[in-house]
């Protein structure tokens, strides 16, 4: 039989895996999760039909959203993470020298499928300075602070999402990071949703005194030239330098580029000051 | 009728275009050429299935196989393009002060329906500074010297191309460029190929004194993190300063990364260093 998954990343573009087989796929009480084995990306986490993380790029969405802020901020002890029940970005947060990692899920499903199928990724999710809460991230936001850096591993801006990507909660999150604090989260691609990510800066902008986009190339999302969106407080990332260096080895981030992650192409600049 | 335009990127992996209209479809003497109109990206043109380019995202490739060597250089007068049919790199070439644009592509009929269907990117085509010859790029370098930059605009290796991807070719074009002459290929993805760009690199290393890769991310090309291969004389890249500001706008190449393309993530620098 000739097995194939596909994400329509829009209505009028798809992306499709040879399937190996299909290990799993369960109706939860938000989404359907799926977990896919793919010739070409190795295993795959699906939620309603779109790739969550293959276990052939996630290096690069995990490390970018997590090494871009906390080396950035340099000195960050208490670390929030919204979404990312997988756990990748959490491994790689702990990385890094912090005291306390916190994931606010709003889907247990999705922790125990990863901690099930992706061991690789969920791996950090036992460590004792991560605390796990299953709940709304909005709700979280307004009653938990005191966070050095708050990263917001997000489904798209459909569905559960929605909310996570709007003036009002960047205004939450600003009030939950400490005086230093830096909040990132992951904000599609310019190559299709130019208009999101200018909305999306624009309402960073207007609570955070610095806003930068960075970027990284994930070949399985739609138009896999991707943006994070970067809100500080006090810290200017692009002339900041961080005296804390990577002890640990990395696959797609760079300490060389830190700074020029920042450093964006014409048209994305294009985009955000039209 | 719902009609979807699909590229097996690989065996196991395809992206698919809904299709408003296909404009043209033929068997040249050498691959099919297609023309389809798509809904998210423009007007692609294809080569026997392959996405050469859309006119949504082709100024990335254009862009990046072009400025990047001709700055690296910055004094080049006569340039050669192996490939490139379609006229986007010849068209970028011409926004520098070079004397002349050689373009040596083997099928005719690609340069005809670039001219007819994509007058934006074969616009450069008809410029008194270009010369094209329809024949073998292969044969042509033996014959013809005097080159500042080469640029290897080709097809994946495989079918016509394959010979644009080996160590004997790269001797050849050594002896076809100047004193400082700069060669560029793309080199396609190490997400999928890792294998093949190893040895592109090993065999370029051993013909020119400086190899380096630089990338660019292409969302319609497989894997999208694309590799571009340069092969240099006498300059280097990566110490080298060069003097020559662009003086026109670009989309995707910016002066400030102009170094910092070089610097490749760990997981790239370990494929060619293995």
């Amino acid at each position: 039989m000739e097995l194939w998954f596909s994400e329509y990343q829009t209505k009028n573009t798809k992306l499709s895996f040879r399937v190996k087989e299909v290990l799993y796929t369960k109706q939860s009480k938000f989404q359907n999760i799926s977990v896919i084995e793919t010739e070409d990306f190795g295993r795959v986490l699906a939620l309603d039909d779109t790739v969550m993380l293959t276990t052939k790029d996630e290096f690069v969405y995990h490390e970018m959203i997590s090494h871009v802020p906390l080396l950035t901020h340099g000195n960050a002890s208490r670390v929030l993470v919204i979404g990312g029940g997988d756990g990748g970005t959490i491994r790689e947060i702990l990385k890094h020298p912090v005291k306390e990692a916190h994931l606010v899920e709003i889907d247990r499903e999705v922790i125990e499928t990863s901690k099930e199928y992706f061991p690789s990724v969920s791996c950090g999710l036992s460590d004792p300075r991560v605390k796990i809460f299953c709940e709304d991230g909005i709700e979280f936001v307004k009653k938990n602070k005191g966070y050095d850096i708050v990263i917001i591993d997000s489904t798209d801006p459909i569905g559960p999402a929605v909310g996570l990507f709007s003036e009002e909660f960047y205004k939450d999150v600003f009030l939950a990071l400490n005086e230093n604090g830096i909040m990132v989260a992951q904000t599609e691609t310019p190559i299709l949703f130019g208009d999101l990510i200018k909305r999306i800066y624009n309402d960073m902008s207007s609570v955070f005194h610095y806003t930068n986009l960075y970027s990284a190339v994930i070949p399985t999302y739609p138009g896999a030239f991707w943006t994070f969106t970067m809100g500080s407080k006090t810290i200017n990332p692009i002339s900041h330098e961080t005296s804390v260096e990577p002890f640990f080895k990395t696959k797609y981030y760079n300490k060389k580029l830190h700074r020029s992650y920042f450093i964006l192409p014409p048209f994305v600049k294009d985009i955000i000051s039209e």
